[in-house]
């Protein structure tokens, strides 16, 4: 189905199997996410026809999918007016075995969780890089914090020496000097964390949220209902809930 | 000690009096908070001498005690470069017979906060209307909740449906059109409690703090030393934690 290399064509093979299962004729009000996939979500919902699309409403999680939205010539909405989404489609930076995921690489988990918890479908579309085990197996970065400014000094030092995490650091911005500032003009913090504190990812996202000064936490647990990661030989493989288990599968490469 | 009538003097007491009994010689980092009653601690630090002064720095809440601190010539510092506090004295909305706290009046909520918990001492000062048994029982106005804007309408909608406060509403401004916004350039909304809900305001807190969308919550539970109430009849009512206990005692009108 991909006609592109490598991973990108691993990124288009997911968002495009993810779309043609999970964004259906009836939807009318979908969340596009943020990052490297979603792209080619917003490609193969333009492929659905103009026709279709003129009845729906998309509502972005920052900027980036907003421009999307807007290149696209599809209609923009606004989270405030919806609050009930039927699909909402976007990337992780990590995914776990229960679809618990890190998001945040792009610093738009905020918007990204509202309108994940808004949707009556949450559907992550990834490269095979992202499908893992575990939280942190391969995402080294740590898990992203979003946190005020004016507080970001005592939540480092709380992450560091109250919840574990002693290389928590801010993350500094690369195109302007200082820390990367947020879409809601706030900082980020990366708190690596080890096995043993992240593998109960319920239970760290509480106690990193309790901090006082902490705006969100990159950690998404018992949203998704269903991951779809592309692989490097053209299948696609599928995680998704079926009541209390998660259910593997593949489909072939076309 | 006051000179002043009403309730202006039941504050100037109750800030004077903190002051004299936790601000000592050999504090040198001291929080000053906001509200009505924080004008009346600057004030008393004041009058400790300019050359107590010379040596101390103040770390303010916000906007307010920025510029008291800066028009008393005190030395102003900041939260990044003091974690660690040696008393911050902030003033309460409401005060309940554990010591928790409703604050945000102000929407300074968050940055007292992080004051408020840098602090070795945190002490409340107020006049005699904030002396409450149980939180919610004077101040109606609800609980103030800090929230991103981009989340407002979405954390509206769970305070509603599912923490059980139907009356939440965004605060709209008075000196300008549309909702006040706070110092950290966010939203504030104002939730009321059944008593039977906040009787509890630890776990009420947890529950609030943790929808997306949320920055910090105008609860304090915990974190108070002592309250300073200042009474009419030229009275304070002290009440201070010793071990696991809420002690209570006056001082009589001078």
């Amino acid at each position: 189905m991909s006609q592109l290399p490598g991973i990108e064509g691993a990124k288009q093979l997911a968002a495009y199997t993810a779309v043609d299962k999970h964004i259906l004729p009836h939807h009318k009000i979908i969340g596009i996410g943020s990052g490297s996939t979603v792209p080619y979500v917003v490609e193969r919902i333009m492929q659905q026809g103009t026709e279709l699309n003129k009845g729906r409403t998309f509502i972005p999680t920052g900027f980036q999918s907003k421009e999307l939205i807007i290149e696209a010539r599809l209609n923009l909405g606004d989270v405030d007016q919806y609050l009930t989404i039927d699909v909402t489609i976007d990337g992780a930076d990590e995914v776990d075995a229960q679809l618990n995921c890190i998001k945040g690489g792009g610093a738009c988990h905020l918007r990204e969780k509202v309108l994940a918890e808004a949707a009556k479908s949450f559907i992550i579309v990834a490269d095979y890089r992202k499908n893992g085990k575990y939280l942190g197996e391969n995402f080294a970065h740590g898990v992203p914090i979003e946190v005020v400014p004016f507080a970001y000094a005592k939540v480092l030092q709380n992450l560091r020496s109250v919840l574990g995490s002693p290389n928590a650091s801010l993350r500094m911005a690369k195109a302007k000097a200082g820390p990367v500032v947020t879409d809601n003009a706030n900082f980020v913090i990366d708190a690596p964390f080890s096995r043993d504190l992240i593998k109960d990812p319920s239970s760290l996202l509480t106690k990193i949220k309790l901090l006082t000064g902490v705006v969100e936490v990159g950690l998404f647990c018992n949203i998704a209902q269903a991951a779809y990661f592309g692989n490097q030989d053209g299948s696609v493989t599928i995680k998704r809930v079926e009541g209390a288990k998660v259910i593997e599968e593949s489909i072939a490469a076309s």
